[in-house]
């Protein structure tokens, strides 16, 4: 009784939330810190004074919210960790689109741009959903190679797109590697991709990193960046996440948007994502603990024979000659800590390890000494 | 720079929102009366001891809501307004599916069930959201004329789907018509129509309607039932809507959910829609008040010369001689009150109005005595 198009479904799988005993989870690069209490401050105020709005349709193109985010990004400068980081324009709230997490937002991404004639050109190892949505919207895929570096092969990507004249999409930083690639070598590339397709930027990690692409879009009318609520600002429970791009872009995303679900942020939501972006500057102090953390749990790794990859987000991928990564997820769980590994060919002996906070850190450091 | 699917796309345009006044907001189906008490009292108490779980990712299954869900549904026999409903079997969780509002689940249930090599039977007239979710897909749609007297054409829509081997959707109620089909009746088309297609019935205004047909789930494996928390259980601020059906299709809605977003139902949604549930039976007084209210309202309109569907819902749909429905819309928000009007062929001489309060219901009259 199923329709045709699911068998070209398979889904994505997330990180698993077992219940069987309590455990230190590091395996879904959740923020190991809480939301900051003027949200639920938010949030309490707004039931008090409007329980009634819960009854009605909330503003379906979330204004406030997209004013909130774009006054944030124009005082944090795109990267919640790096004091210096600036945006050389003023992001508008036009420049914003808002779903429900950025896992609906990059399927409307998919659904907008991304054509089912030609091949989507992207990593081989990136996020993991981005081949399910290609799945599900029957969009052709060229996956790349990364680099024996585990860099994104950024001269080959470009010279497939222009064989094919296809968008390119990958994550900035990128997962499960947690590389990132300058601003100036996104620009380079932008120069060379086709000006017609639009080029996406998942920023998912970005505040963890020391840049963020939006600065291009003053030169590039093609870029979609995506970006999340759900790791630098503690929200991965309440499901928010937003494009930055021209405004031009962000009414198609409105279109596909108002096809699929007139309502997709709910009243909470929203408010509690207004409160959340008014209170950046604790979130910022959050973001420069895990990079400190991250950057100590790199060194510890590698003065113990590990090989870890330079990371740039709020996990480390790492590896230990000797050890499947199945292996070493196995012995961190039996001590009560979950950390993730993938079975894709190509990276099966990694682990992905999320910080969280110097307790669990050492907790975990303690468990790794005996490996 | 879109891609070329974006050209079949109509969006959705639900009741307007203006904000150049304060309006009696009686245009797009909402509860007047608030959510119930313990729904705020839930989620302050879920921020209060758990304010963490909102940067966690929330249970994607939403399980424990489902069971509240089932529960309800068996405590309330599956329509609030009626005491006397009941269901012969007892509604399980493993039958519950959940989603960001019905419209998300809707949008699944599309991809999930109707295939694009062959058309979808549906009334011409009906929730407007179907043939713009067919266009998303790429669905093909046969739509079949209401009959003079506003009911569906059953026979019409059994013969044209047994031609084709053909899903069937309406809803039921329907809308904006407000008719509604007896359970006795749809389970006469169930029999007759094709057994290895899937039937769909939106049941988003049950709650103010005599029957559910979730008694039904009992005799066909092909059945679909589509719900919300929007209407009957004030929630269409929080976004929440639900499928009732046999496993093995809940299963394969949950394959399509977790290859488009994960995690569409966040923690403080879960948190408050379980909550609604407990409070089924302040809601279900609720429906009843409307129900009274929309009878009273009916008469009234009947007395002064207007035509009036026998509506089952929570809204009527009514025309006046001599005036279009624009012109009835028009003078009716002049007056403060937000109606709705639908420029569709074949009903734009009606009006669509939502039964709020008694207070509200006494406002519109006086408006509606000049008319």
């Amino acid at each position: 009784m199923l329709a045709k198009r699911l068998q070209n479904l398979h889904p994505y799988v997330p990180g698993e939330q077992p219940k069987d005993r309590v455990y230190i989870k590091l395996n879904a690069n959740e923020n190991p810190y809480p939301p900051h209490e003027s949200v639920a401050q938010a949030v309490k105020a707004a039931l008090d004074s409007g329980i009634k709005k819960m009854g009605l349709y909330p503003d379906p193109d979330s204004n406030e919210l997209r004013s909130a985010i774009a006054e944030m990004l124009n005082k944090t400068g795109g990267v919640l960790s790096n004091k210096n980081a600036s945006i050389p324009f003023s992001v508008t709230p036009e420049m914003i689109f808002c779903g429900n997490g950025s896992d609906e937002v990059l399927s409307f991404v998919f659904y907008t741009f991304f054509d089912s004639d030609r091949p989507l050109v992207l990593p081989e190892h990136t996020y993991s959903f981005y081949p399910v949505y290609s799945g599900y919207y029957g969009i052709p895929m060229n996956k790349i190679p990364l680099k024996e570096n585990w860099e994104l092969d950024t001269d080959r990507m470009l010279s497939e797109a222009e064989k094919t004249d296809s968008c390119i999409i990958f994550a900035n930083p990128n997962a499960p590697t947690g590389i990132a690639l300058s601003k100036d070598k996104v620009c380079a590339m932008l120069r060379a991709a086709p000006k017609d397709k639009v080029f996406v930027v998942d920023e998912a990690y970005c505040d963890f990193a020391e840049e963020s692409c939006i600065p291009l879009l003053a030169e590039f009318k093609n870029l979609v960046i995506v970006r999340t609520f759900s790791k630098s600002l503690s929200f991965a429970g309440q499901r928010l996440g937003f494009v930055v791009a021209n405004p031009e872009l962000v009414n198609a995303l409105f279109t596909v948007k108002n096809s699929f679900n007139h309502f997709p942020v709910d009243f909470i939501t929203q408010t509690a994502g207004i409160a959340s972006c008014k209170a950046y500057s604790y979130y910022a102090e959050n973001a420069v603990k895990v990079v400190n953390e991250r950057d100590s749990l790199t060194a510890f790794l590698r003065e113990r024979g590990w090989f870890v990859i330079d990371s740039k987000t709020n996990f480390v991928f790492a590896k230990k000659d000797g050890k499947s990564g199945e292996e070493i997820y196995q012995e961190v769980k039996k001590a009560g800590i979950l950390i993730r590994h993938f079975s894709t060919p190509g990276i099966e002996d990694f682990v992905r390890i999320t910080i969280g906070t110097k307790e669990q850190m050492d907790s975990l450091k303690e468990v790794l000494s005996t490996i």
